[in-house]
C-alpha cells in the first residue's frame, strides 16, 4: 500500500489513533459498513488479483516449494467465502461498543469521583498467513475496538491483500475515521523494523504458525497476544458416564482435528481401564482415530474379545513425546494414570495450558479439576472444542490466548480494549493531595453505581 | 536463600504455584499472619543484619560509590517502618479476596454453562533495588492473591533480605502454603537465567529505575509490568479559575517531586498567559520552584510589575529537551500553546501517558481532555498526584502500569490476576459440539447472573 519506511508508517498510525479519540463509536460503526460497499464495488478487481495469487500458488505447488493446503486458504471465490467475509463486518458493526464502559468507580472524597473506563489499547500490528480474509477480519474488529492498525499478510496473497486494503481506505476516505487507520504493508524487512517502534506500536497480534508467534516474541518488546499451540486433553474419571466419556471423547478428537481446541490427549483414571475404556475405543478406532497408547491402555484393548477388528493398524505403542505432541490429525494419545490428582500433575505438565476436559459424575472431581488445571479453559462432560469466541458467546473471535496477561482463551473485541482513569473535582477549589492525611482529610472510597461516565460529552 | 539453580528455582516456584490451586484462599489469609508473627520473632536477628548493610553501604557512600539517599531507603529501622512493614502484611490479609469472582456468564445451552473467573496469573518474579521491605510488601501481595513469586532484591540489602526470606519461609512453613512459594535469589546471573523461563514465569515485576525497566524488557519475552517513567503535565484551559490552577498547578509539582505522579510540564493556553499564568507563577516561584519557560511564558512575566523577587533566580528559558524531561525535583517546563486541541497533541506526543490534568470550568473542554489524552489518568480540576493505588481505594499498590497491556495506571491487587473459563454440562449425555450447527441446535447465550462459580467446593 505504502512507499514510507517503517517508523513513517507506526507514527502515522500513533496519530490516526490518537486523532481518532473525539470521533463517536457510532462513526466507527459506520465506516464498517462504508468498507463493506467499498469492498462490494471492487469485487471484481480483487477476485481477479486474487485468481492471480491463485495461480502464482499453483506453480508455487507443483514446483513442491508450497503445500496444497494453502491454495484452499487463498482461494477468495471459494462457496461462500466472500458473501460471509461481507457478512461479518456488518456483525461486528453489530456487537456491542466494546469501549466507554466503566469498570470502576468511587466516589475519593465529596465532589471528587474517579471512573475507569474501557477504551481502545492504540496500535496494533497484526501478522498473518494466507489467509486474506484476514485483513478484512481483522479491520473490522480493529474499527469497531475504536485501535488504528497495521497489517502484514503472507507473500502468496499479496496481490489480494494490497487491493482489499486499497479498497479499505477508500471505504474510510468517506467518513471522519483517518484515513491512515489502517495500512497494510507488504515486506518482512518492515515487519522486523516495527516490531523495535514499541513507542508507537502498542500490541503483536500473529495470527499463524507456532514458529511465527515464537519468532515475533523473541524480536519484541512489546506485548505479543498470541496462541503457540493447543494440546488439549480430556480426562475420563474413575466416576465418569460411559456415554459421556464415548460422546466427549470423540466430539472432542473428530470434530475438527486440525484445530487448536481438539484433544491430543486421553487421560484414564486406572479405575476405568476395563470398564469404560473399551467402549471409548472401539468409537475412536471406528472413527479411524489411530491411538498411540501407553503399555495399560495397550493391554486392555488386546485383551478384549472380540478384539477390535482395526486393533493392528490403528493402534500402536506410544512413546514419550507422545504426550508433547500436537497431533493436528486424526491422532490421539492415550495414558493411564492411578488418581485425579495425578491427572492434574500430569496436565499441568504436558498441556499447553489451552483447554482440558473432565468426564465425571462426582461434583468433587470436578470442582477439583477446575480448580487444580491450569488452563485458560477447564470443561466438565463438555468437549474441548467449546473453547471458541463465537460459541462464548463473543460475537466474533480476535484469536485465543495461551498467554494469562491481558486476556486469556478465545478473546472477543474485550481484548483489545484496555481502561484509563478518569478524575473529575467539582469542589469549588478544585482538589490537591496536600489537604488529605493524618489530622487533615479523609478518603472516603464510597462506590458509585455507575456504567458511564457523566462527565463525558 | 538457595543454592538451587535458576531452572530448579523457576521449577520449583511453577510447582509449588500448581499445588497450591486447591488450597482455600483464607489459608492464603492465615498464612499472611504466620508471616508476620514469624518476622516479629526475628525483629532482632533482622534489624542487626540490616545494621551490617547500613554499615556496609556507608562506607560505599564514603567512597563515593553510591548516593547518600540510599541509605535511607536502606534502613529498616528508621521511624516506624518496622512496624507499619508489620501493618502492611494484616492491611493486605484484610483486603477482598481478587480470586473467584465471575466477570462473564453465560447459558450457552439448555444445561451448559460457561463462568468466566478470577484466578492468579502463577509465577511472579519480583526484581527490585534498595529498600528490603519490598520482600515483604510483595510477599504479602502474592500470597493474598494466589500468585507464587520469585524475589531478587539489590545486593546493598543482602542480609536484610536474606533474613527476611528466611523469616517468610518459617512462617509458610506452619501451614499449607507450599514453603517454596516465596523464593529469594541474590545474584544478578540467576536473574538473567531466569529471564529465559517463560515455562515456568509468568510475569515479571521490575520496580526500580528506567533502566532496570528497559533492561528487563529487552531481555525476556516474559511479560513484563512495570512503570519506566512518569512524565506528567497539567494544562490551564482558557476557561480555568484561577484559584484551581494556582491550588492544581502548585500542589501536583510540589506535594512529592520526586514521585512519578509529579508533574513536569505546565502546559498555558495562549489566552490566560496574562491572566491566570501570573498568579501561577508567583505561587511556583514562592515555593522555590525553578522555571523553565518558553518565550511566550517567559515575556509575560518580565511584564509583570511588580517583577516577582526571585525571577532572575528561578526562571531561564527552556530549550527543545525541556519538555522530555522526567525533573524529578523542583524544576517545571512551560510551553504556551494556541489551542486546547494542540494541547492534547503535545501531551499525547511528550508525556509518558502516565496521569495528565486540566484546569478548567468548561465541560466540553474537560470531556475533550479525557476522551483525547492517551494517558493511564485523565484528570479534572484536581492534581495529578492523585494518580495512586491507595488514593484510588484499592488498599494497596503493585505498582503503576504505564503499559497498557493487562493493567495501566495504578495497579492494585487486581493486576496480580487474570482468569479463566469454567464449563460445566449438566445434560445427561454431556455436551458435545457437533449436535450444534445449520439445521441443528442453536447456542442461547443466556447472561447468567452469578458472582462466583456455584459448582466449585
Amino acid at each position: 500500500m505504502s512507499t514510507f519506511n517503517a517508523h513513517d508508517i507506526a507514527k502515522a498510525a500513533k496519530t490516526a489513533f490518537q486523532d481518532s479519540q473525539l470521533i463517536p463509536s457510532s462513526e466507527r460503526a459506520h465506516a464498517l459498513h462504508e468498507i463493506r460497499k467499498s469492498l462490494e464495488a471492487n469485487k471484481t478487481e480483487i477476485l481477479k488479483a486474487n485468481e492471480q495469487d491463485l495461480q502464482a500458488a499453483e506453480l508455487e505447488v507443483k514446483a513442491g516449494k508450497m503445500p496444497e493446503t494453502l491454495l484452499k486458504r487463498l482461494d477468495l471465490n471459494r462457496g461462500d467465502k466472500w458473501d460471509s467475509m461481507l457478512q461479518g463486518i456488518l456483525d461486528v458493526a453489530a456487537l456491542p461498543d466494546p469501549t466507554g464502559n466503566v469498570s470502576y468507580a468511587s466516589e475519593l472524597d465529596d465532589e471528587l469521583e474517579l471512573y475507569r473506563v474501557a477504551c481502545p489499547i492504540g496500535v496494533l500490528l497484526v501478522i498473518f498467513e494466507a489467509r486474506p480474509e484476514v485483513v478484512v477480519n481483522i479491520t473490522s474488529l480493529a474499527i469497531k475496538s475504536g485501535n488504528a492498525a497495521i497489517l502484514k499478510g503472507g507473500k502468496e496473497s499479496s496481490r489480494t491483500t494490497t487491493l482489499l486494503a486499497r479498497a479499505i481506505s477508500t471505504g474510510l476516505a468517506k467518513t471522519s475515521v483517518p484515513e491512515l487507520y489502517v495500512q497494510s504493508i507488504q515486506t518482512r524487512a518492515e515487519v522486523s523494523s516495527l516490531l523495535e517502534l514499541d513507542q508507537y506500536i502498542d500490541l503483536v497480534i500473529p495470527r499463524g504458525s507456532n514458529s511465527l508467534v515464537k519468532n515475533i516474541q523473541n524480536s519484541t518488546r512489546i506485548p505479543v497476544m498470541g496462541h503457540a499451540d493447543g494440546l488439549c486433553s480430556v480426562f475420563i474419571d474413575e466416576h465418569a458416564d460411559v456415554s459421556k466419556a464415548v460422546r466427549v471423547a470423540l466430539d472432542s478428537k473428530i470434530d475438527y482435528p486440525a484445530a487448536c481446541n481438539a484433544s491430543e490427549t486421553l487421560i484414564l483414571h486406572e479405575a476405568v481401564v476395563n470398564t469404560v475404556w473399551p467402549s471409548v475405543a472401539k468409537a475412536l478406532l471406528e472413527a479411524n482415530v489411530k491411538l498411540l497408547c501407553d503399555p495399560i491402555s495397550l493391554g486392555a484393548l488386546k485383551e478384549l474379545s472380540p478384539r477390535p477388528t482395526n486393533l493392528e493398524t490403528l493402534v500402536s505403542p506410544s512413546d514419550v513425546s507422545s504426550y508433547d505432541t500436537e497431533h493436528l490429525d486424526l491422532i490421539l494419545s492415550v495414558i493411564v494414570l492411578p488418581s485425579l490428582q495425578s491427572a492434574i500433575q500430569f496436565i499441568n505438565s504436558h498441556s499447553s495450558h489451552h483447554t482440558d476436559s473432565i468426564v465425571t459424575e462426582s461434583e468433587a472431581a470436578a470442582s477439583m479439576f477446575c480448580r487444580g488445571v491450569d488452563s485458560a479453559g477447564t470443561f466438565v462432560n463438555a468437549s474441548t472444542r467449546f473453547a471458541d469466541g463465537f460459541r462464548y458467546g463473543f460475537g466474533t473471535e480476535v484469536g485465543v490466548s495461551t498467554g494469562r496477561i491481558h486476556a486469556r482463551g478465545p478473546v472477543g473485541l474485550d481484548g483489545l480494549v484496555t481502561y484509563k482513569y478518569m478524575m473529575k473535582s467539582k469542589a469549588p477549589s478544585g482538589h490537591i493531595v496536600s489537604e488529605f492525611g493524618a489530622g487533615k482529610k479523609q478518603y472516603k472510597h464510597k462506590p458509585i453505581n455507575a456504567t458511564a461516565v457523566p462527565f463525558l460529552t
